[in-house]
């Protein structure tokens, strides 16, 4: 990776909940801070609180910015906008890297968040080298970025890239997005709690749905429900990857989010159904991985990347 | 399309019943022959008699080969070998384009018969100057191919784009690969007769499954099972199609193939169940189309393609 001139590229990665921020230098997180995404009367108002963290981070670090970079749900390269992302504050689209731009006064990009993910594991993580990589984040929701050739693949509309909304399950449960049998209403964290729930309501019992790092140590503690739910969620995370190889045929695949942070409980399983599902002519031709960055790095250093891309290809 | 230096180049199409042979100047076929795929005690016999043709053809109209391009079933564009293909005589990996181009002194490049024939409709067909294409072949079989960034697929092992064995419903129906519930056992012409055969032993009925042609005729004449078949047949596919967009976000399909030329039957079924499976930022962002060349040229002139590329690309 070559060295960027020294400029400090202010990244944020926005998820439902929370927006993180950080200046990056060098593909290195140099400062770190976090704000609530939601709670603003407007788009407008989240933006003004946005630009005062990171005007505040930026002078506490005697920092200049020369790039923004954003990875958010539903981001669009092309536009940069944000288009009707179910987990937003904001329901219609929002013009978010212009609007940032504006108050900033610097060059502002912004993409999908998992496209974002995919090229932080690419030029930082498990993919660097790969020509040919597919990126699954395994959260709140699945999200997924591919490059292929070499490049980050966009596809026409600046959208490409949405593993998570392929229909795996023809009318099966519903999805976030509207539609029925999405490998995210299953494999998701979401769809992990769903799964549990059909199990306990099955069982004819009541609860709560565990929380994933719970529900991992139960499967560690030999729990029957909470090992079946995981070996459920592989087993249809299997077919998705398989499928999306059949798409794009890429070399290596990385999982990346909270949902791989349980690899322990989860990669063995998927590892032997993806092994069933894989077409033969793939067999042997493609591996599985967790992320190597910590945390939340790959989505931060990949909203970073945005901004190195967007702003060579632009300059 | 330049003018390709006048030269000749020799496309070869292999189908599981039929090879077909053509002399392709500038992107236009100027000789035909046929012969069979079958009936050769091994591979060797095999390019015999398809080297026999090529040459007769060649002498025949004052033809000097400069190139040949083949496309296969399971070819491999980067290995040059026709890989455990199932439709095939020849069970093993057959390394076709070496014995070709070691009989005919000429180079030679073997590629996917779907990946030829996407390039066919990227460079003279329906899918002329988009640099995100999706062409989908339904016959037999249900192959693709796509072009992305401006470029041929390929993947990492030189075999991405195996649309028809993407899984649409697990533990579905046996599919030809060995695996179950792939799209090729619902949507190619024998997973319609496939859909016919249940029809009519849920009916209580017994009989042989109609023609394609046939059952169109039929669906034309409103018989209520073959409209049945082409409209489950139809929605299958819409899936497929919505899931493959999720992944690479092509702005055009074409489709291309037996199956495809009773478009007045299979394409406004399509394109309702199409519009209900697409992802929403995906909607008015993507349209299906049938081939415009005439009978099977598309995967004729992706087969010359496939060698100027080649040859330009090794030249």
């Amino acid at each position: 990776m070559a060295r960027f001139n020294g400029l400090m590229i202010l990244a944020i990665d926005i998820g439902g909940t929370s927006t993180k921020l950080a200046l990056v230098e060098d593909g290195i997180v140099v400062v770190r801070d976090r704000m609530d995404t939601r709670g603003d009367h407007d788009e407008h108002a989240y933006v003004e609180r946005l630009v005062d963290h990171a005007q505040r981070s930026a002078r506490r670090h005697g920092a200049t910015i020369s790039a923004i970079g954003i990875g958010a749900p539903n981001g669009n390269h092309l536009t940069g906008t944000i288009e009707n992302a179910p987990n937003m504050p904001w329901k219609h689209d929002v013009p978010l890297a212009r609007l940032v731009s504006e108050r900033m006064n610097v060059p502002t990009f912004l993409g999908n968040d998992a496209n974002a993910a995919a090229l932080g594991e690419w030029k930082y993580g498990a993919g660097r080298g790969y020509r040919h990589l597919l990126v699954v984040t395994l959260g709140t929701g699945v999200g997924s970025g591919s490059i292929v050739n070499g490049e980050l693949l966009l596809g026409a509309a600046g959208n490409a890239g949405e593993l998570g909304h392929m229909i795996i399950v023809p009318d099966g449960r519903p999805c976030t997005c509207g539609r029925n049998g999405c490998l995210e209403a299953y494999v998701s964290i979401r769809g992990m709690w769903t799964s549990h729930e059909e199990l306990m309501t099955a069982a004819g019992r009541k609860g709560s749905p565990m929380e994933i790092t719970d529900m991992a140590e139960a499967a560690r503690n030999g729990d029957q429900e909470a090992l079946h739910v995981f070996d459920q969620s592989a087993r249809w995370l299997a077919i998705g990857l398989a499928n999306a190889v059949c798409a794009t045929g890429p070399a290596r695949i990385v999982l990346f989010g909270g949902l791989s942070r349980n690899s322990d409980i989860l990669m063995p399983r998927l590892m032997t159904h993806f092994e069933d599902y894989l077409l033969t002519i793939y067999k042997g031709r493609v591996d599985i991985v967790t992320s190597e960055l910590p945390g939340d790095d790959a989505a931060l250093l990949g909203a970073a990347a945005l901004a190195i891309v967007g702003a060579s290809s632009s300059g």
